[in-house]
């Protein structure tokens, strides 16, 4: 069998973040339980931002509490800054991840701060937890990492270069993120292989988008060079409102199934994670959900990684990063 | 600059075929002009069937009759037996294809022949032409080559043994369909590398689907391997109406871009390949079309391969295989 991927669940984060509708805690956990149920093994659940900015995200230290009765899981939670950092980790979480722009505009326009200032945010924030919890994982992700709407091209030099500046200040993984939908499969692979060759196993999640239909070949692309952890959001919910035009996060169901179908493990029971969308939809009645693998159904025949389904087995043991 | 690809537009014959409506021919015609105003070089333009069976393509000879005035389009017409062979050659097609599935039960369900039959049917094919029209190609598509919505498996041997009775009995190329949406990248890559093994340089286009969301992935998956002709349809339109289920050809306007994006040169201009939806739509006004990258627009900054689009350069000389 070939080496595992893991399928970080961005959605109770990015996707609920991204909709008019704030669906109440109570569907949130159930979303999670579903989700736990069906094998995820690391979960966004939520971000630490004022809650009159996010109103979506008012409770999410109560869905932090409620995440962490599931052993075994991977909590995350994204913090914009130092003051939400401390939030995190009050909370608990087992993993925080912060969103450093690769582009300049972009950097502005969603936290309004330069880079150079989000890079030294990062180091603060890596030198609290380093009191408070040192357990706790800190991530980078580098968003617009493939393009920009507001600047176009974004140099690979630059995002070479902050990878290297977040790392030198201590973030233990550095994402990609293809915040605008604009990344093409060579460009995956030639810039993960680039931030590879230097930071090395700090090299963190891809963080695609299905925005003009390449969300999965980039992933395969991803894969191709190493990358192992992929960002993806069920029913495809979510995207970034800053960035106008982008939508669409990676299907977690098309993602997992693509895997399972190629023989990479992924931990997650394709049957479990189509039944989960019933626990979204409770919760958002009145948003679109994506996904062509649940509308089509799992093919006649088909075999997931492994050889069958892994019903009734518990998480993945060790599967914390 | 890398290597160019051929995208083999298919809508014509596998779009207005799969839907109910019938376009009207001077729409038809409209569209395959918009199509090669755009840059495409080879164009399905019909079926040579029974219009009793398939009334949508009973005007099939007069629309070859109007794509022949493009030079430099590869005219292909699909035929499903020796007699719409017949019809194709007299109407001076510069391409037939042939499909055979790779699965007994759907070939009984979808010609009403063994493959062994089919193969034969191909033989007998290969001889009319020798004597009518040596300059036209015969392409065998293998449908359900990566599984069947009947059989489920599709063994990958029999996959090859196909290929090979194909070539000896003189296709010029044997294509792999994906007829069922099943294909993941990892089977794409190795059952195009055991056909590539087996026959060679015989080794025709890769005709994938985009049932379960991996269309662009197993395109990108059959590049890997050295294909350099793929089928798509514009606007997504078409699937095969015997395959319960299955739906969604790969989408043209999303394939190009792909490439395009990677500088992997396609001969197509992206601007004029989304212009050439109206035309489609003007034909079709009540059937869905999809596709991402017509919905998202292309990106800020966006670089066609080659640098700059192609605007106002014919249809690239020689470009008929």
């Amino acid at each position: 069998m070939q080496a595992a991927v893991l399928i970080s669940e961005v959605g109770p984060r990015d996707g609920l973040q991204s909709v008019r509708s704030t669906m109440p805690t109570t569907h949130k956990t159930a979303w999670i339980d579903a989700l736990v149920a069906a094998g995820v093994r690391e979960i966004e659940v939520g971000s630490f931002v004022p809650a009159r900015l996010l109103p979506q995200m008012a409770d999410v230290a109560e869905v932090v509490r409620h995440a962490l009765t599931h052993p075994g899981l991977t909590v995350m939670a994204l913090v914009p800054n130092l003051r939400g950092a401390e939030a995190a980790l009050a909370a608990g979480v087992h993993k925080l991840t912060l969103p450093v722009s690769a582009s300049e505009a972009h950097s502005q326009a969603n936290v309004r701060r330069t880079r150079a200032q989000m890079v030294d945010e990062v180091r603060r924030v890596v030198a609290r937890r380093n009191e408070r919890a040192p357990g706790v994982r800190i991530e980078a992700g580098l968003s617009t990492a493939f393009g920009c709407t507001l600047e176009g091209v974004v140099p690979e030099d630059e995002v070479v270069r902050l990878a290297v500046a977040l790392a030198e200040a201590g973030a233990d993984e550095i994402g990609l993120s293809d915040t605008t939908g604009m990344a093409n499969p060579a460009q995956v692979r030639r810039l993960f292989t680039r931030v590879r060759t230097a930071i090395g196993a700090r090299t963190g999640a891809a963080h695609l988008h299905n925005t003009r239909g390449l969300g999965l070949a980039n992933c395969l692309a991803a894969w191709d060079v190493g990358v192992r952890t992929f960002d993806s959001s069920q029913g495809g919910l979510g995207g970034c409102p800053y960035a106008p035009g982008a939508s669409g996060n990676v299907v977690t169901e098309d993602l997992v199934f693509m895997f399972e179908a190629m023989g990479v493990p992924t931990g997650i029971d394709l049957e479990r994670l189509l039944a989960a969308r019933a626990a979204l939809r409770a919760g958002l009645p009145d948003e679109p959900l994506y996904g062509m693998t649940p509308e089509a159904g799992l093919p006649k025949g088909f075999v997931p990684a492994g050889g069958a389904a892994p019903r009734g087995t518990a998480p993945l043991a060790g599967a914390r990063p």
